[in-house]
């Protein structure tokens, strides 16, 4: 089976005949230079020609092979450090960093396309670079004059590496559990102590040096979430030294063999701090919350990815004969003729392509959150930005897993066999639900800390404005009734006047993130039917058919849960 | 983390409580002398014993080592073998066989109970002696007197194992395109050449002998099904010979790592005919659809398992204060205190309980139909087992892929690492929506083949059956509300005097199953509630609550595709 291959195209008719992005990036005096169609559109065809012919053969092997560690160190699967090599030499890391960094200074969302088509063709070789940006401009932000001398163009680069190191066994979804320790040296340095779980790429041979951000307490600091500093560790120092952070081992995981998930201990390891003591987690959500971009857009990738093989299958294997098809070639039809096939593919194409709408729009709001000259439209920018990520993180990554499985359906028992390739999707999928924020922390993070502490004035804003971007009837129809829910039963129902106890909005919450996920989708393909040419053939009707009436399961869901004594 | 321990009380409940086995079967004359509570009760303990201190332990290694190919034979995982031995020898495969065969005659309904546990346990290992039942009932009813003579008491033992030979690479879903040839030789026996695929225990080392039973087809045979016939295959000859048939290699599988999944060479293979000639898929379909029960009762104990490892850990792991919360121990809430692990939780509870009590009411009606003296009684139990199997199977391996990966979501990152065994339930369970007849073939079978030939008459007798038993008026309401839907939407849009297309049935078929699934559930839930003491914590709620609002939205998906032009 052949591997995944990117189709510029695709990607160009979202960035567009959709979004009109060079339109909006027009509008960014520090982008203006870029919003030019014709050079974007070659960035995206290079691209995608590297990730076609680099990244996305190394797949297979690199699910077969997997990291693999020995005595303290992780080799990766063959041909992944040649590739890296590649890819930042040739420049693809520093698309969106400053030029002053080294960067190009490129659009955000031009990267969003780079990291879709990258998890799309090889999940656990993209975990690498995956974190970089972030790191960036979390030491860009935070970091003092002297960090960033000596990591910015390193990290801009992409020559070196970066982690975040979070996690530790009894600290996951709640990090103010956490315990590593950060003594005071005599030079203003400090020694870090403690052991942190789950690192991807905590260890590998793909760069020359790898940059670990690293939460942890000061001896003084208080318990819980706010005494947590950031500090970074370099694997090398400057002088060439090895630093005391080793890899003790990696997990055997389900799938995302190429990435290695390290436990990392330090062992009085020397550290600078970043930024403020106490601030740690502030200055890392920065990290976190490109991060969960990138994860949504790996959803759409993937699932895209597990797209393209059922799709290519469906179109060569032949089993029985279709209803109501008169051709007699052979014995029997091509699956793809088959109803239940049909519906598969036109679900997950559906889920695709608004997808990719959604998160490219995000990456768009982004470019504008930075560096549009009207503060009202950087507001509006950042409530986007805000309100969306977590719905595209968790409703994407579930549907790439659930839709990677339907896709696996469709091979049949060949589905089962690793031949086919498909059921790696699966595996490798499956972990996007979780790192990140669990998809549930992210439906918490929707309703509890972002929707519900304004009275929701900034989620009615969001729905208004895309209300009033749909040309279709059902979407706005559909948006206006659940801004008046929002208005009339969620807020009055979980306000502390309410008579609510104080946890049913936690009980609302997946319900309203996925309501709002398929609000989304229905502008989006309100917004794809508008651009499109008419002849094309188009997973709107699939989407509407088979996708949009959950959206009354979920009202009725939410409903019961309200009336809940 | 520990296997899984099967609870004798949790199964005795729904035989004797719920669905008062132990009257239904005091009414069948071949029955009456088992139908005795404490009797039964002790068997299935029994089997709890066994299944839980012998087969359990060997799950984790089962997936771990997996079972090795090497020169042509299979080699089991570490203990395999020992525990198949014990287990024969103990007398379990031959429960439900009749005595004259060495059997002990016991009902249907404790088999489906041992298989349930059984798979739960080790769902590998368990597929070796998952086809036995099967082939015995094939060779007692089309085999001649020597085929009977050789064969049966070894397969009703368990001494021997067997295999069907179906699938070609070419053949899959369609048999009919199923290419193995037999040649007749002088002495009425037929030689068999052709190579089968995905052939779950084709080689292995478990038992003395494996009898293959092998769809092939007569020189002069038409194309298609109609021309296939069925044979049986011996690994060994009577005279110790090995036979022409061997394994030509072993899958690479998702999962499911303990059973060997053969790719197996016949060479002119020495066979001899099971029935009459044209006939074996007649003859193979006995074998299906018992078949098609277990992999139900698979789902709901793969569901079980991983329900019993994500309970056990949210009863463990704390993280963050759970809202509304009033304790103060340590830092954080057990995860299980957290509205969306509660909902996780409660929702495959509903399933499995629910889905017990489905199957041991379809293993109950095995019984009624092969033994009860009236005829009446017989015919609708022949027509519970025709239409609920499929429901079965299809609805409960869904929810055993689907919710294993919710119970895997409870373990946050730790269900991504192969630590904590859940990942594996999650790779097992996939292979069950497609074997034995992927889920959407079971939905024609539902809708096409059963429903729409006698214009819903059988299946509106089943909905009429339910609502009687039904006391909550939910279900009930439900019940009757789809039956009228089924007589005037349904079936009036898809005859052949309707004006719809031919291929409408198959657009409706998932959704038909599903709603159907979903009122099965309602009724089960229905019963369960009229069980209980009251007293005890039930997923009721969560069933009503989570689960039941998909009816309405499968109510709406069949209503747009009966819209449809």
């Amino acid at each position: 089976m052949n591997a995944y291959q990117p189709h510029a195209a695709e990607h160009t008719f979202v960035l567009f005949d959709v979004l009109r992005a060079h339109e909006q990036l027009a509008e960014l005096p520090a982008m203006a230079e870029h919003a030019d169609t014709a050079l974007l559109t070659q960035v995206i065809e290079e691209a995608g020609k590297f990730v076609g012919e680099v990244v996305a053969p190394l797949n297979r092997e690199g699910d077969e092979v997997g990291a693999q560690w020995r005595n303290g160190a992780v080799t990766m699967p063959p041909g992944f450090r040649d590739a890296y090599q590649a890819f930042w030499q040739a420049g693809w890391p520093s698309l969106a960093s400053a030029t002053e960094d080294g960067g190009q200074g490129l659009p955000c969302v031009l990267e969003a396309v780079l990291h879709e088509m990258l998890n799309a063709a090889n999940h656990g070789w993209t975990m690498a670079p995956g974190l970089l940006h972030g790191a960036y401009e979390c030491i860009r932000h935070h970091g003092s004059d002297a960090l960033k001398a000596r990591y910015l163009d390193k990290l801009a680069s992409g020559e070196w590496l970066a982690t975040m190191c979070l996690t530790e066994p009894h600290a996951g979804s709640d990090l103010g559990l956490a315990s590593t320790r950060a003594l005071p040296l005599p030079d203003g340095h400090y020694a870090l102590s403690g052991t942190k779980i789950f690192i991807s790429g905590g260890d590998h041979d793909l760069s020359d040096n790898i940059v670990h951000l690293v939460l942890a307490r000061l001896p003084d600091a208080p318990p819980g979430p706010k005494g947590l500093s950031l500090f970074v560790v370099p694997k090398f120092e400057a002088d060439g030294s090895r630093s005391a952070v080793h890899c003790e081992r990696i997990e055997e995981k389900m799938g995302l063999h190429g990435s290695p998930t390290c436990v990392m201990r330090f062992d009085a390891a020397r550290a600078a701090i970043i930024g403020e003591p106490g601030k740690g987690l502030n200055a890392m959500f920065v990290m976190m919350n490109s991060a969960r971009l990138l994860v949504g857009l790996q959803g759409v990738g993937l699932l895209d990815a597990a797209w393209q093989k059922a799709s290519a299958y469906a179109q060569e294997r032949r089993q029985m004969r279709a209803p109501g098809t008169s051709s007699k070639v052979g014995e029997a039809d091509l699956i793809a003729l088959h109803p239940a096939m049909q519906r598969i593919l036109g679900t997950q194409r559906a889920w695709i392509d608004a997808g990719r709408v959604i998160a490219y729009r995000t990456a768009l709001e982004l470019d504008i959150q930075k560096h549009h000259p009207d503060a009202a439209r950087r507001d509006a920018a950042a409530r986007w930005c805000s309100l969306v990520t977590p719905v595209l993180k968790s409703a994407w990554t579930e549907q790439a897993f659930s839709g990677a499985s339907a896709c696996l359906q469709v091979f049949g028992g060949h589905g089962y066999v690793r031949e086919w390739g498909i059921e790696q999707h699966v595996r490798d999928a499956r972990v996007s639900m979780i790192y990140e924020g669990t998809n549930e922390i992210q439906a918490i993070d929707l309703l509890v800390r972002k929707t519900l502490p304004d009275g929701a004035a900034s989620l009615r804003a969001l729905l208004a404005e895309l209300a009033e971007d749909s040309a279709d009837p059902r979407a706005r129809a559909a948006l206006e009734r659940f801004e008046h829910f929002v208005r009339h039963a969620v807020v009055a129902a979980t306000t502390p006047q309410g008579t609510a106890s104080v946890d049913r909005p936690y009980w609302l919450a997946d319900d309203f993130l996925r309501a709002l996920a398929l609000l989304l989708m229905a502008w989006a393909w309100s917004r794809i039917a508008a651009a499109e040419s008419g002849g094309k053939p188009s997973a709107g009707a699939a989407f509407w058919r088979w996708v949009w009436p959950e959206f009354e399961m979920r009202m009725t869901l939410m409903d019961n849960t309200l009336a809940e004594a």
